[in-house]
C-alpha cells in the first residue's frame, strides 16, 4: 500500500531543522534515546519489537530525485540543501534491544549515534515503527499469557488501522506468542503459520447449514473447524457439526484436528455445554475454539469461569491494542559530542519528573539470579563503565534512592541488551526470523517472575542508574535549577 | 513498507471458503454490504473516507507467480484453484458512498455485487482499509469541530500504528478538516499542505535558546513559531521569543505568521499569560499554538475555559482515534441471486438485535428540507423503489416502529448516495482530489444540526428502512423464528 520508499516518511520539521543544522554548519555528533515512559495498561513489561523493519528503513534512505523535486516545490529549501539531500546516506551508529525482549520504561531500545542531520531525519520512522510494533507485541504477550498454554491465533487484519498495521501487527504478534495469523501476506512475508477456516457466509450461501458443514468437511476432512453459531449454536450449529463428525468417522476419516468455534453468546455457557455435547458424542478431542471481542481480560475471565474453550481467535482488541492505542515512545536528545569527540551528557527538564531524560550515551546490562536464571533487574550506565560480576553490586531506585538492593558477588549474572546494529552506517546485525524470535521472547518471558506477568497490578521489576549516571544527571538538574534562580 | 501487491492481503479463510465455492461450482452472483453498527465513541454521525484506496486495491487485484507459489506450498489448495487465482480479476459491480459524506450506522458503506468467489476475497481489504480511514476521518471531525474554526494540524505520525496508518491517518485527517499535516509523504502522495517547525532537541542543541530562536528566526522568518517549553516557558521561553520578534520588527521584517508554540504544562494558564505578555509587547497578531495529548474533549473543555490558543497540534488521540481506535465495519451477506437473475434476500439472524442484518441489494435516499437545506434523515430501500418527492413520505423507526415522521410533498428533496463505482470490473467512478473531498466533507456536515455535531449525547439521526424493506425483513426474520419452532 505504501510507498516502498520510505524516506519522506518524516515530520517536516525534521527537515525544516536539518537545513538549520545545514546552514549553521552544525553537525556535531549527537546521542538520541528512543525509550517509552511507562507500559501500556499497567503492564508489568513490555516486549521490543520492529526492529528488522527499522534496520530495512535505515538501508533504503535515500532521496529520490521526485522527493527533492516535492521538497523543492514547498519554497522552504535551497539548492544547496535539496542538493545535500540528494546524496544524502545514513553514517553513523545504531544501537538496538534485539527483537523479542522483554523491556521496561527509561531503557533505550534504539540508541542513534549520528551527525544530527542524520540523527534528526530518522526520528520519526524509528518511532512509528517500534511504537507500534512494541504495542501489539506488549499486548498479544499479555494475551498469551492469559490463555495459559492454550493457542492465540491473530485474526484482526480487518480492524487494524491499515494495511501494515496488519502485516506488522501479525508480525509482532506472532513474535510475542500467537501460533498463528489468519493474514496469508504476513504468512508469506515472514513465514509463520495462517490459520482460518469459513464464515457465516460460508453457511448462508448453502441451502442449510448441515450441507455448508458437510461440504466444508469434504473439502478440509484434516482441518475441520466448524462455525456454530450462524443459526442456533445449540439446537442447530453443534448437532449439526456432531453429525457431520459422526459420517466422518464412519466413513473412515481420520479425525485429527477438527472441531467447533463459537463466534457469540456467553462463551463460557456455551463452550461447558458444547464440551458436554461434544463428549457425549464420543468427540473428546475436538477443538472448541472461540472468538468475538475477546482481549486479555476477558480469556483471563473466562478461564477463571471455567470455560472449556482451548483455542483462541483474538482479532481487533489485538490488533489495535484496545484500551491503549499507542505505546507513547519518544526521541530525545541525550549527548553532544565536543571537539575532543567526547559525549558532553545532555539533559530536557519538565515539571513532570517523569519527563526528564537521562543524559549521556549509555548502554544498559540486564542482572539475573546466577542460581534460578529469573531477572533481578535492570542497569543503566554509561558507555565504558565495568563491572566484575564477582564483586558486590549496590542497586538503588532512582527516584527513591533510599531504597537498595545488594547482590553479593558471585550470585548474578549480567548481559548487555543494547547491541550494535550499524557503524558508520553499515549494518552489523543479522535479523532472526519471526519463529526464531518467537520461540527467544518465550525464553525470554521465563526470566520474570510470574509476579510480573500478572495482568493487574503486577510487581515492578526495577530498572536502575549506575552511580556514575544518577551522579550526573543530578548535577545537570541542579545547574539546570541555578540557572533558573539568576 | 507494505508490498505494493495486496491481493494476499486477506484472512485465509476467504481463500478456502473461495475453493470451497470453486469445488461445488457455486458461483452465484451475491450482494455483500460493508457497513458498521455504531458511530465511535457515541458521536451523531461518522465520516466516509477510504474509497480511493479500495478502488486501487480492487484494480491491482492480481495473483502473482510468487502468491501462487506460496499459497500451493500451504498444502491446502488443488491445482485447479491454483489456476483459477492465477487468471483472477474482479468482474463485478461495486457501489460506495463517496468519500468526504457524512455517514451512519446500517447503512452500506460500499455494497459488492460479484460472483460469490469474488466478493469473498475482497472482503478483508475492503474492511481494513474502510475502517481505518472512516475512524481516522470520524475523530478528526470531532476534533476540528471541537476548535470552533481554529487550525488542527496532523502531528500523530510517529505514534501511528504503523508506516501506512501514518499516511493513510493523515490523508483521512486532512479530508476531514485538518489544515494541515506533518507527515512529509502524506503531503507528497496526496497534495496536501505539510506543517512543522522545530522540536525540543533543537534549542537543546544550541547554547542557549535566544540562540536556537534567533537561529530560526533567521532562517524561516515567513514562517516563524517558536516552541517555548523546553526550558521554562513564562520566565525563559516567551520571553526569548519575544526579543527575537522585537529584533526582527527592528530589522524590518514582515512579519505575517509567527509566533509560540506550547507543548507542556496547563495550557489555559500558560496561553493567557503567553497572550498578555506578546500583547504587552506589541504582537497581538502572533500565534498561540499548542500540543500535548489533544483531543476534542481537552479542547472543548480549554475552549470553555478561554484558552488563548488559535492553533492546534494534535498527534497520538488523532492518529489512533484512541479512546475507540477501531470502527468496527463488517461485511455481511445480503442477497444470493436465482436462477434468473434476481436477488433473493438473505439475512443473518443473532440473539443480539443490533447485529440482524439488512436483507436485499439496497440503496440509500439522503432527505433533505428543502427550505434550509438541513439532513431530515436517510432512507434505506431496495435497489429500483421508486419515490416522488412532490409526494407525502412517511419514515418510520425500524426499531421503534410507532415512531413515524411525515414530510409533506415539495417540503423535502432526495439525492441517492449510493454510487457506481465499479461495473463489470471496470472502474466507473473518478476520485476527486483529497483537497476537493475535504471542501466536500465541509458542507456535508453542514447540512448536519448543531444537535448531532454535539459532542456529548449528540441528536439520533434517523435511518429508516422503506416500508417494503421493513417488510421482507419481518418476513425473513418470522420464517427463521418458524424454523426454530420446529
Amino acid at each position: 500500500m505504501s510507498a516502498k520508499n520510505l524516506t519522506l516518511l518524516t515530520d517536516l520539521y525534521e527537515l525544516t531543522m536539518m537545513q538549520g543544522y545545514f546552514e549553521t554548519q552544525a553537525d556535531e555528533t549527537v546521542v538520541f534515546d528512543a525509550y517509552f515512559r511507562e507500559n501500556p495498561e499497567r503492564s508489568g513489561y513490555s516486549i521490543m519489537a520492529g526492529l528488522e523493519q527499522v534496520i530495512e528503513y535505515i538501508k533504503k534512505l535515500n532521496f529520490s530525485y521526485e522527493d527533492v523535486e516535492y521538497l523543492r516545490s514547498l519554497g522552504i529549501f535551497k539548492e544547496e540543501f535539496l542538493h545535500y539531500l540528494s546524496g544524502f546516506h545514513f553514517s553513523g551508529d545504531i544501537y538496538a534491544i534485539p527483537e523479542g525482549t522483554v523491556v521496561f520504561p527509561k531503557e533505550p531500545l534504539v540508541k542513534v549515534v549520528a551527525p544530527i542531520m542524520e540523527a534528526q531525519l530518522v526520528e520519526t520512522a524509528i518511532l512509528n515503527i517500534i511504537n507500534h510494533q512494541c504495542l501489539i507485541a506488549t499486548k498479544t504477550s499479555r494475551i498469551v499469557s492469559a490463555a495459559q498454554g492454550d493457542g492465540i491465533m491473530e485474526f484482526g487484519l480487518r480492524r487494524a488501522q491499515g494495511p501494515d498495521a496488519g502485516l506488522y501487527g501479525a508480525r509482532a504478534a506472532m513474535i510475542a506468542g500467537c501460533v498463528g495469523t489468519s493474514n496469508v501476506l504476513a504468512g508469506k512475508m515472514f513465514d509463520v503459520p495462517v490459520k482460518g477456516t469459513h464464515a457465516h457466509s460460508w453457511i448462508m450461501s448453502f441451502k442449510d447449514e448441515y450441507t455448508a458443514f458437510k461440504t466444508y468437511a469434504d473439502l478440509y476432512p484434516s482441518a475441520c473447524i466448524l462455525l456454530v453459531d450462524t443459526y442456533d449454536t445449540l439446537k442447530s450449529g453443534i448437532p449439526n457439526a456432531i453429525r457431520v463428525f459422526t459420517e466422518m468417522r464412519e466413513a473412515g476419516i481420520d479425525l485429527t484436528f477438527y472441531g467447533i468455534r463459537l463466534d457469540s453468546g456467553d462463551l463460557a455457557y456455551l463452550s461447558k455445554k458444547a464440551r458436554k455435547m461434544l463428549d457425549a458424542a464420543g468427540f473428546p478431542d475436538a477443538v472448541i475454539s472461540a472468538s468475538n471481542d475477546l482481549d486479555e481480560y476477558l480469556i483471563h475471565d473466562l478461564k477463571m469461569q471455567g470455560a472449556a474453550i482451548n483455542s483462541w481467535g483474538v482479532g481487533t482488541n489485538l490488533i489495535t491494542s484496545k484500551g491503549c492505542p499507542s505505546f507513547g515512545g519518544v526521541y530525545k536528545l541525550a549527548a553532544i559530542s565536543n571537539d575532543n569527540g567526547e559525549f558532553i551528557p545532555r539533559i530536557k527538564i519538565s515539571e513532570n519528573t517523569e519527563k526528564i531524560t537521562n543524559p549521556g550515551n549509555k548502554t544498559i546490562y540486564r542482572i539475573y539470579d546466577k542460581e534460578t536464571g529469573k531477572m533481578r533487574g535492570d542497569l543503566i550506565c554509561f558507555v565504558g563503565e565495568e563491572y566484575d560480576i564477582e564483586k558486590d553490586l549496590t542497586l538503588f531506585d532512582p527516584v527513591d534512592t533510599w531504597k537498595k538492593t545488594r547482590l553479593k558477588g558471585g550470585t548474578y549474572t549480567m548481559r548487555e541488551i543494547l547491541l550494535p546494529v550499524f557503524q558508520n552506517g553499515s549494518c552489523v546485525y543479522d535479523s532472526p526470523s519471526v519463529m526464531e524470535i518467537a520461540a527467544y521472547c518465550t525464553k525470554e518471558k521465563e526470566t520474570l517472575w510470574d509476579e510480573t506477568k500478572r495482568l493487574f497490578n503486577p510487581h515492578k521489576v526495577y530498572v536502575d542508574l549506575s552511580k556514575k549516571l544518577y551522579n550526573v544527571k543530578q548535577e545537570l538538574l541542579s545547574q539546570m535549577s541555578d540557572d533558573e534562580d539568576q
